[in-house]
């Protein structure tokens, strides 16, 4: 087990429902020092990739991106879920829809902060449908932008959102794969990683 | 002019209805060297205070918060603005009400992230009318913990919340107050702050 493994097994709690709750470390509580050994895994996973941004999305993607973004010596651009009266100029809008909560999203950015020069590393704290992670690559798309990978800190393996995303050829790096969990005994299966 | 200032002034742009923007390093598109300044900057203004928790509000202030909090090596919890259903358990909630913007707002942080063993400091991007911070610091009270300060990025003096806090008698500290701006010649006084 690598450390988020561990940590996911020490404090992570299994819900009703299989709902994984990391709300005392990545999501409501954040642990600072974890997310910077999260940013050096992700700088050691993405070294040869020539990363000049991280694009994340609000809310708890936030944290993880600014504190990783330190290893990186980039900016961070966090993406609004809806339009917001402070954003002015133009917008690049993806629609997503939500397979899940069975409605629609709006995931923006302004295209001052996007261009076609722009290699970008695209950050968030969970994968599960891959919704939201669709929206940030059409919206990176959309600019002319290329994605240079992905970095997620938990992905939900037994959902569908890692396999379309790397069927499309993008580097997807998650530094922990549940690939199923028992609520009953509290356990955890993660895929294994090859070492690179 | 301090550093903060300097940035203002090169980089924030004053729009129609006097409206501050500073979406090009602050809160859309974030420059992480900046944050680390600015974490800095807080970390000696509150050398002396014996602080073991931050607490932000989504979604801006949770990238300053966190490259903040390496400084005060502490943990970073981030109210959210409306009921998640991902949140569980018992709640502290603030009901704020938005002068400005005419409605009702909750404010929520779970009750396992804050007790009364615990010396808060706030951090938030911006301070206007304060509704948004007056409800981080009623959570603090609800859970019997001590706000052992404010650190505010940018405060508009020529709104009222920045006396208010102060006249509550908290330790407010703006990296920058905005005393004034002029949206034709785009210039800003900043209000003098004494060197601690």
């Amino acid at each position: 087990m690598n450390f988020l493994e561990e940590r996911i097994v020490k404090d992570g709690i299994i819900t009703e429902g299989n709902v994984l709750k990391v709300d005392s470390f990545l999501n409501h509580q954040m642990d600072i020092q974890l997310f910077d050994q999260i940013g050096a895994e992700f700088k050691r996973r993405f070294e040869e990739k020539p990363i000049n941004k991280i694009l994340t999305i609000e809310a708890s993607g936030i944290g993880i991106a600014c504190v990783a973004a330190q290893h990186f010596k980039v900016p961070v651009v966090f993406a609004k879920k809806t339009q917001s009266i402070n954003l002015e100029g133009e917008m690049y809008v993806a629609e997503v829809e939500s397979f899940t909560h069975r409605c629609k999203n709006q995931v923006i950015v302004s295209q001052k902060f996007l261009s076609e020069d722009d290699h970008v590393l695209i950050i968030d704290d969970f994968l599960a449908n891959g919704c939201a992670l669709q929206g940030l690559i059409q919206i990176v798309q959309s600019a002319g932008a290329t994605v240079e990978g992905i970095g997620i800190v938990i992905e939900k393996g037994f959902q569908a959102g890692g396999s379309i995303i790397r069927n499309l050829g993008y580097q997807l790096e998650s530094l922990a794969i549940v690939d199923a969990m028992d609520e009953k005994t509290g356990t955890f299966v993660f895929r294994e990683q090859k070492e690179k």
